[in-house]
């Protein structure tokens, strides 16, 4: 699995959210040359092309969590809810796995995290 | 959907947990009346047993929320990764989601979590 | 406590709550048929209206723990220390249960919750 | 508020946790002198001992904030259990706030919490 | 260390925030009172204040601490980025603890915090 | 920074903490390989052996991080709490960082912490 992992974590990325390493580089390259490259060869090159479980699998796991999580990452939900949405959740199944967390995280946790589903949505439509 | 949630979660709640019932009615019943029928109506009844996404989806997410939230509910995780493998997921995509997790819950909250279901993937083999 | 928790929960929402499960259904109805009611029924009908403890020592709980969670959940705390306050706890009540909760979820979680609870007692006196 | 705040928090440290101090002292005094008057003049002193809300809802405020946080906190969960017990809640009331909690904290937190009560109630007969 | 850890931690407190203890008691005295010295006392003079470990190391760990407790403490975390660089942590520092906060708080909670970060780099330059 | 972050990780890991790669392999690898190289190489050769903070500053970061977010990860705390002892923190820096965090992650938290830095020094005498 070893070189080429920042290639395929690279491809990835581009693919599902363009432009992204360019953005850190952007933003934080610097204070912390390297950042964006470890980003894209450890978030996606390493775990999300791992192929032991598929996209969208693992879009519903990390909407699940950072629901439960509660609402301080809103913005990262509300990034991995428009890339599930890509990868072919529903987004009745993106409502019910978050109302399931309610179960785990707790009601404010899980009514917070609807409500960044509901702005997503929105802004599909639009 | 009314007035059956909780005969629905009953035959829900015995498939997946058999004796879970009377197991919280045993244990809590005398504090807390009523608190186990709670469990079955609300968690099987209105959350687990709604159309909207599949058990095995739904033990995934559930897998990768305990994951995240570190390893506080290992008597839970442990029960839900033993759940998600009757409900079809393979031992590798439960190792999958729970190491995922790293990137949203840190490295040592997988870690434990993968502990916990390495315990449970010998007790299969037991 | 089988059949009719979802009418007593629907009685003590709409006094404490007026129009909550209306709004529910109408934000996130579309997406999870049957939610506003299981908010109702659970959160309501079994647990808030539960014998055991009296509403102003539930809210008392409440607003602790949504203090010590953190400020994620500021929009529920705010709802809470509102219902609490109508259930009879005194401003200072509330600010001195909000500052204990330094000792447990620290100081800045504390902060936070204090100013929620400021902006709840501005709205009293408007 | 000033200069006896320490003799406040000993005196009512020594009444709920009588050999605290002297413990605190014996186990973390060589790392850290004074750290034990701190939490004497600090979370007795200065805070169960303010004179705005008793010591009864204090505990029970405390009850619900570490169950809500998860069982990560089950040694102190414990104390405070046994804590409130002597500041007057019933058995059943510390079990009502706990499970109440299950809408905050999620499942799996009220269950762990609700079984740390169970063994300070076991405890308390024995 | 009795009886002047409020001065202490007053000397300090002036140096570190000039202004805090006053505007405290001006925002929450009417409710809590004692409630500022209070902290003067805890976090400045029996904490901040003790031998055992510098100011710049000990900004450096609530950085890091808040940082992997996530956003949620955004503002208490931009005063503490601010005392740091005043205890002499540079901007490169600072930003290097917050990103290896990724190991443990997840990449959400370290993005978000790098973000705050650079707000307040952005209003040293202003 | 690219194709040889593997290798200074692996050289960092092994120094810091010998055989880990190995162990991991040896523990996860049947259910997901290449995960112990992706620690190798994202924490260690992207993370702690980056440039801009020295080694004793990032176990510090990480004690504080790890006492601050709860008791749930003892085992890597204990990890760390060890190795900051090897890259230069003294048993009392490292009491007074942990007990820092009881302003953050709350008493309970930096209690937990405390003992578990005290099983790591008493067994360095062992």
């Amino acid at each position: 699995m070893a070189e080429n992992t920042t290639d395929i974590g690279r491809e990835l990325s581009e693919q599902l959210n363009p432009g992204m390493e360019d953005a850190l580089n952007a933003r934080y390259g610097h204070l912390l040359p390297g950042m964006a490259e470890g980003v894209v060869d450890f978030a996606y090159g390493r775990q999300y092309a791992r192929p032991g479980l598929g996209l969208r699998d693992r879009y519903l796991a990390t909407i699940a969590a950072l629901a439960a999580l509660g609402g301080q990452t809103k913005p990262q939900l509300k990034v991995n809810i428009a890339g599930g949405r890509k990868a072919g959740l529903t987004q009745e199944e993106i409502a019910e796995v978050i109302w399931q967390m309610a179960l785990y995280g707790g009601f404010p946790s899980a009514i917070n995290a609807l409500n960044a589903a509901l702005e997503v949505f929105e802004e599909e439509e639009a």
